[in-house]
């Protein structure tokens, strides 16, 4: 589990940045494992550019070409909307296209946490409610609603206090959020937690990521500003501090310890990044973890508060998967850091922390109308107002999705009519995945060369693949990584689109991919174990170490 | 209509880069009238602060204060939401409650194009479709839909149309939108210019601000990178050149000639910006204008793209208000680019155009959905897959508004069983549009000192304010601009809440505000004529210049 840092010259997340020349280009940090040509599916190589096109346009008139636009941009990666992505969507458009020359019939996302692509149905609460503040002249015939529709009273009820609220979905809202919308959330981070919310310390966003960057973009000061990254990790992460030209300061997670975060390795990492006279600023955690699925205990929790409070480090708490927990139960850092402060008055008072969470995940999976929320804690407040003036230039978050935030964060109670459906179909949904996920992880077990952890929570598992020398010398000699290669290969036979591990980083010598446990069925899975031993076979050697 | 340059050290759009010590700070331009000082209402001793809390904040063992945070945030200015609105926002509160103790009994925010806050009603099409987007629940019963509510054949084959497309609007989708509206978006295009659009080159968005944001951000590759920005201009473009640490090269327009633009301003603007070294890359206009409305003219269109061409510049054309036009007729830049190329063979190959549109403005209004598109013209494929990959970082922009979209570009035709109430609410929003604004204009005509351009799109006007001497001492010792100081003095008389000039930028001795005019009634306007009234009787002089 040991690891260590490689210098080199004029290294960041990226290599692109070494093509470039720039004025400020400094000794930078690396990782080994985090080489960065492995470090994302998206390659430049795959884009729609040849070395002839590359030459037209360095010489063509115009003002922008890929050598003199943003190079940071250039140089951010994001595989999960990368080439396999890409080309598993041209297969699906050929499918649709009645193409019958394909090895497979349908073509299985697995590549995204995006379950009602993959059929899964929004729960009816939810919909219902966001039918009515749509078009509020529903409402006009509330007898037709119950009897034609079967809309309960409780819908009705919260659909006239949400446009009470907002006044029109169509109207720009407080930048912030609509204040009642925000004391609904300040009331379920409480009951929660156990500990008191307030909604001005809230802001709703357009899914979890626009929170992410705006909270980034505040950190990161300078090019010197560092934020420790766990690795693997959701490439959102890497992909902003690239965008702001900040340094990610990689922190590895045990995979022998279910993926949890190891102290030591943290603290390795912040001396390593000093001594390159990086400032590292805060800390992102991702739990329950993406791509790792893990979840981390209280004393997990408390070790990294408390290298935030030694360190002065603000704490990003990512937990949009919080009630996509398998085993134990989900604690927020929020909880933790109050009841640290209530236990050791005075240690934690400085602690920074924002926790992030969104309608995108757990069983709502509504990624598509982009909600979600962050709370500040413990945030200067001249801070937090120029935060508020940062979100305030892009006016609001949208709000149905703001209504809808409000639905998940107070759903039907116990007792009013709707809560029997929407207990039905929530639990219908959580103890789906939890079947699918075991499945995935029954079936990565059978697989020769395969390693897996049991999942604890999240959308995701993220084995480990152990594969033959031939192979990664196939891959080689196409100039991709051996997980890629390995990833393109089960697109191309199977269908199925999963992420290679070196889209979220990986320890050096390992590989893995990711794969979602959303698909319904059990079908596609087979396809994944018998494309693995024909891959196995193909390329074995009886050596099956990479 | 002259200016002039003037040099200060370290100065950009903000004042406040001068309070950091960057180690990259130079001599910046700065045109004489954009005052950092007076470039926004949003000014920091408005905020939370005092001198107590900032000694307070920078001792604080906090990882993040007002000093050490990203200074670019803290530089940024955007005056729409600053504290006027806030102050609003409290009297909206007070008056809520139950306050007696104000001298009005509602606050009217015209400090922002935000129709239905404003009693706007939406079009019934548009939310009738989304209802069944949001619950396709519904369309198992169309007798009742159409029995009990009106809904016509058209809204369930609309809706159904967008759900054949996007699957679920709780799905993400792609990343650029989806493919099928983008196909409406492009037809739409086609029959609005008489030339071609390719859905590829199509990326919804979140609004048009995040279009602007993620342009911007590709354009500005270092911090030597310039844009021109029309001066007065909706203050999201000097805010996000803030946040990109980049140049604001203003260049102002015409007052006289209805704020139309000034070729020779323009090009003094470039010269000036490369004598300071300055790399100005792409030229921003808003049409119809964004605070003044006005509306350029074929001729004017033509000069912009002739400066592009011979200078290499990307045009951002904001065209967000392009069907608020009273007088003469929208012209598109993609229209006139595509005429002078057919004109003038070779000439203006190389030109790189993008149009952002959006479903805040126009007759729809629906701003809180935040939905809008800007369409790529002649851009390197290169750089292309490059903004693809950016936005892809943000997954996709929200699905519902990508419906909203799609029926605002292809809205029920002649002939279809919605057009009749469409074409009638659409009339009606039109209508009531252009006799507020003219109410309005005529309420300023009548005003001792305002002088005003009669209105010719957009939804705002921008009369000029000639105050008093006394008027203006009296801000100084208030430590305000006196534009700022006489809103202020509106709205604590009034009730009614207007954008001082200086939040959009304005020439050197000269005072502005703009108003929409969007609220319902003259109730609100016969308010404005009596404060103004007031204001100049008890600081009159007999000496009404500024």
């Amino acid at each position: 589990m040991s690891w260590q840092f490689k210098l080199t010259s004029s290294m960041r997340v990226s290599p692109l940045r070494t093509l470039t020349t720039r004025p400020n280009s400094r000794l930078l940090l690396r990782p080994t494992g985090l080489s960065a040509g492995r470090f994302s599916a998206w390659s430049e190589s795959t884009m729609t550019q040849t070395s002839a096109s590359r030459t037209l346009s360095t010489q063509s008139k115009k003002c922008l070409n890929l050598d003199n636009m943003n190079q940071n941009i250039r140089a951010a990666k994001y595989a999960v909307r990368g080439e396999l992505a890409v080309k598993a969507e041209t297969y699906r458009q050929r499918l649709t296209e009645g193409d019958k020359s394909l090895p497979f019939d349908s073509v299985i996302f697995a590549n995204i946490g995006n379950p009602q692509q993959l059929d899964q149905k929004p729960i009816t609460f939810f919909r219902q409610v966001l039918s009515l503040v749509e078009n509020p002249l529903l409402l006009e015939n509330q007898d037709a609603l119950k009897n034609s529709f079967g809309y309960k009273q409780d819908v009705i009820d919260r659909a006239q206090a949400l446009l009470a609220n907002v006044q029109s979905v169509g109207a720009y809202s407080h930048s912030q959020g609509a204040p009642g919308i925000r004391k609904s959330v300040a009331k379920f981070i409480e009951e929660r937690d156990g500990f008191s919310a307030n909604p001005d310390d809230l802001f709703l966003t357009a899914g979890a990521s626009s929170g992410v960057s705006s909270l980034l973009s505040v950190i990161c000061n300078d090019s010197n500003a560092g934020v420790l990254v766990p690795i693997p990790q959701y490439p959102l992460y890497t992909a902003t501090l690239a965008l702001l030209n900040a340094h990610c300061v990689p922190y590895y997670l045990d995979e022998q310890k279910a993926w949890g975060t190891d102290v030591n390795a943290i603290k390795k990492s912040i001396e390593t990044a000093k001594s390159q006279n990086i400032n590292v600023r805060s800390i992102a955690v991702i739990n329950p973890g993406n791509p790792t699925g893990a979840s981390l205990s209280p004393d997990d929790i408390k070790a990294v508060l408390d290298i935030a409070a030694q360190e002065h480090l603000v704490v990003i708490a990512d937990e949009v998967y919080q009630t996509n927990v398998f085993t134990g139960e989900f604690v927020s850092f929020k909880k933790r850091l109050r009841q640290l402060q209530q236990e050791h008055p005075g240690k934690y008072d400085d602690v920074e922390l924002v926790s992030l969470h969104s309608t995108s995940k757990g069983m709502v999976g509504e990624c598509g109308h982009r909600g979600g929320y962050f709370e500040l804690v413990g945030f200067d407040p001249e801070v937090q107002a120029q935060i508020y003036k940062l979100v305030s230039i892009g006016l609001c978050p949208p709000v149905v999705a703001q209504c809808l935030l409000e639905t998940m964060v107070n759903p039907p109670r116990e007792g009013e009519p709707s809560f029997e459906l929407y207990q039905k179909e929530y639990n219908g949904i959580r103890d789906g995945l939890h079947k699918r996920a075991l499945a995935l992880f029954n079936a990565f077990q059978r697989m020769e060369g395969v390693e897996i952890q049991e999942p604890q929570g999240a959308m995701y598992l993220f084995p480990t693949i152990n594969l033959p020398a031939k192979a990664v010398e196939a891959a080689k000699s196409e100039g991709r990584a051996a997980d890629e290669f390995y990833c393109l290969a089960m697109l191309d036979a199977t269908g199925v689109c999963v992420v290679p591990g070196s889209g979220f980083g990986q320890k050096e010598n390992t590989l893995h991919f990711r794969t979602t446990f959303l698909a319904p069925g059990t079908d596609w899975v087979e396809r994944i174990v018998k494309f693995h031993s024909e891959f196995m076979s193909k390329y074995g050697d009886g050596n099956a170490k990479l």
